[in-house]
């Protein structure tokens, strides 16, 4: 992977991805001659149109879902707004208590914030020392406001997966079998799983989730929410009568067709490479530790945690030698401040500060890997020498 | 202009435009090799923030305002979402009352309708024959809990251009002369004004505008918002620190890059093409009328009626020869009903029901217009001899 004419490793893939040359190979005809509005009537629209409900149909098959659930946003972050807002005030007449955890990501931190502010009580679950939240825990904190409960799928961070089938089978069996209950509406932040994981959202018993492309290895801009028929939700973006009524903005259709060739080459990490990376460092430096789980989590997420050193010092000498990795998530990653997953999951305050997420992705070679058990640790030894924590 | 391998016209630029080979050259590299999170602290990361900030600043440039008063967003819909809901929740201490036409953008009018639902009072200023409101009108319909005046540039249907200048000096003179009285904020959807007219944004006394890319020959999915310093907004999409931390969201780099790149290549129209399309037909179409005003309009729109014919009849006939026009504007013109923006100029009915929209843009030929001219007449009357409303 080229950056300038520098060699260079990029194991940001959590980050943002490649592009993949085929996606933007379907992508052109949409940025060139095929331009169209799909709203219009003519055989510019028609023919945007049709690529329109050919990756809606893509995305819907590789979800398990139908085409009239999937809905194109402008990405992670709108999706995960739209389907918590939205849901949250059209059924705000059956209740206004939400459940979601402590390791979620800003956009569903926030928006809960927000919501927060205008009549909705929002429980953060706590999680364990690797970052799962536990049925128990949610079932206790269930009140007869519940009507919404989001859960973020794998997190960014550290990789942690959340036992989603299992809290999908308990919410649908509590809607099922009550007489008096209104129904609990489930949504995932399942940004991170796509492309990683093979899942159906049907089994996960899921009524709302949220994609963003350009994390596997799509376009930037453009996303979707799996919305399941028959779910209460209002509208985030009003205006015209696009995604059949329910989000308005002309049509992103480049992006959209990107993000059904995208779906339709995923291809499923094993954690080979993630082994590798972990135990040769592990064998080659001190006092390092791992933040979350080695075995329940995504197969390309590592998180270490290197003691008495700041993550930014790591990230910037790696970078120097060209290596991209990334201390915290990148929306915060301009900010120096501790990591809210690590502090939920209790890390010691010196190991988060020292704390370095590795996202390995479909391009990265064994030999790269080898470079960077190589190059690391004489980095942390360095930043040691220098430390004003030891 | 070429669709599939007939020769085509295409006059549906107020609908969209064709990307500019300019602008797809300088994207290239942000689909490909430069794809860094913008937020990443490596050089992957650099890059696209910088590309950003160039952009940004090439946007401001042109609009005549700084870039710290440039947020990028997904297009004009969302602008237009986040600028009203923004400042109205933001100012609703101060007031709740709303003053915008009757012949806005769905985006705008259905933005109204859901602030009519959630605690605020809206005025539709009504508008004369020619689509034009007054300034009386405007000021008449003030009280002391008006905060937010949003009026469009130019209309996207007929093209008339509303007197935003001297609504923005009224505005402002009551706002600097007055001890009392708040600040009435001034927003403008400028999505079909930019790229055809000249103008600069502080000329106009707007505090907040909406802009599109894809009107202007840029890519689709991505727009901007101008929000002026000191302007107190909320956010419509929480989440990460993107934007100034104020519209959450990975950047879509490639967007952001083309619209600078559509930005600083902007060639404006003249009205040749316009005018002698509308004489070529009133030459050879009896019962033809025009629909809003000749000069006081968008230099490349034109809307006209064919009295007892229906619309999309004419769109399909055309269609078939290849050309490309609208009726009613692309984001309802997959529903047969009569324009909002006709019906509030008061067009007779029957007329309205055979409203065409033919929208020039800067790759049509006088050739084209030519064949326009001979095209559509015997169109129009193989189509009256059929008409159930003759």
């Amino acid at each position: 992977m080229k950056c300038e004419t520098k060699k260079t490793i990029y194991l940001d893939n959590n980050a943002t991805t490649l592009l993949d040359p085929q996606v933007l190979e379907v992508m052109l005809p949409y940025l060139t001659n095929k331009f169209g509005n799909p709203s219009s009537f003519h055989l510019f629209g028609q023919e945007t149109s049709d690529a329109l409900e050919n990756a809606r149909n893509t995305v819907a098959d590789i979800l398990g879902a139908t085409n009239k659930e999937i809905f194109f946003t402008s990405g992670g972050t709108e999706s995960n707004n739209w389907i918590l807002k939205g849901i949250a005030t059209a059924n705000q007449n059956k209740g206004n208590h939400i459940i979601t955890t402590a390791v979620e990501h800003h956009a569903v931190l926030d928006t809960c914030k927000y919501l927060e502010k205008n009549g909705f009580q929002v429980t953060y679950l706590p999680v364990d020392g690797t970052g799962l939240v536990s049925l128990d825990a949610l079932k206790s904190s269930l009140t007869d406001q519940t009507i919404l409960v989001s859960i973020i799928a794998a997190n960014n961070e550290v990789g942690t997966l959340q036992p989603l089938k299992e809290i999908g089978e308990f919410l649908k069996s509590i809607s099922d079998n009550s007489t008096v209950r209104r129904k609990i509406f489930f949504h995932s932040d399942t940004i991170q799983l796509l492309g990683k994981m093979p899942f159906n959202i049907k089994n996960l018993h899921l009524d709302a989730a949220s994609f963003s492309a350009h994390k596997i290895y799509g376009p930037k801009g453009i996303g979707a929410a799996y919305i399941k028929l028959g779910t209460k939700i209002d509208r985030l973006l009003h205006g015209g009568y696009q995604e059949k009524n329910r989000r308005a903005g002309t049509e992103n259709v480049g992006g959209i067709v990107g993000f059904g060739k995208a779906c339709e080459i995923i291809k499923l990490y094993d954690n080979k490479l993630k082994q590798k990376l972990y135990q040769g460092l592990l064998d080659n430096i001190p006092d390092m530790s791992l933040n979350g789980s080695l075995e329940n989590s995504l197969p390309n997420t590592l998180n270490l945690s290197f003691k008495h050193v700041e993550g930014e010092g790591i990230v910037l000498l790696l970078n120097a030698q060209g290596i991209a990795v990334s201390s915290g998530s990148a929306c915060t990653s301009g900010l120096i401040e501790t990591s809210h997953v690590l502090k939920a999951m209790n890390t010691d305050i010196i190991c988060a500060r020292g704390s370095i997420r590795f996202s390995l992705g479909k391009n990265n070679t064994e030999q790269e890997i080898s470079q960077v058990i190589k190059i690391l640790p004489p980095i942390i030894k360095r930043l040691r020498k220098m430390s004003p924590l030891l």
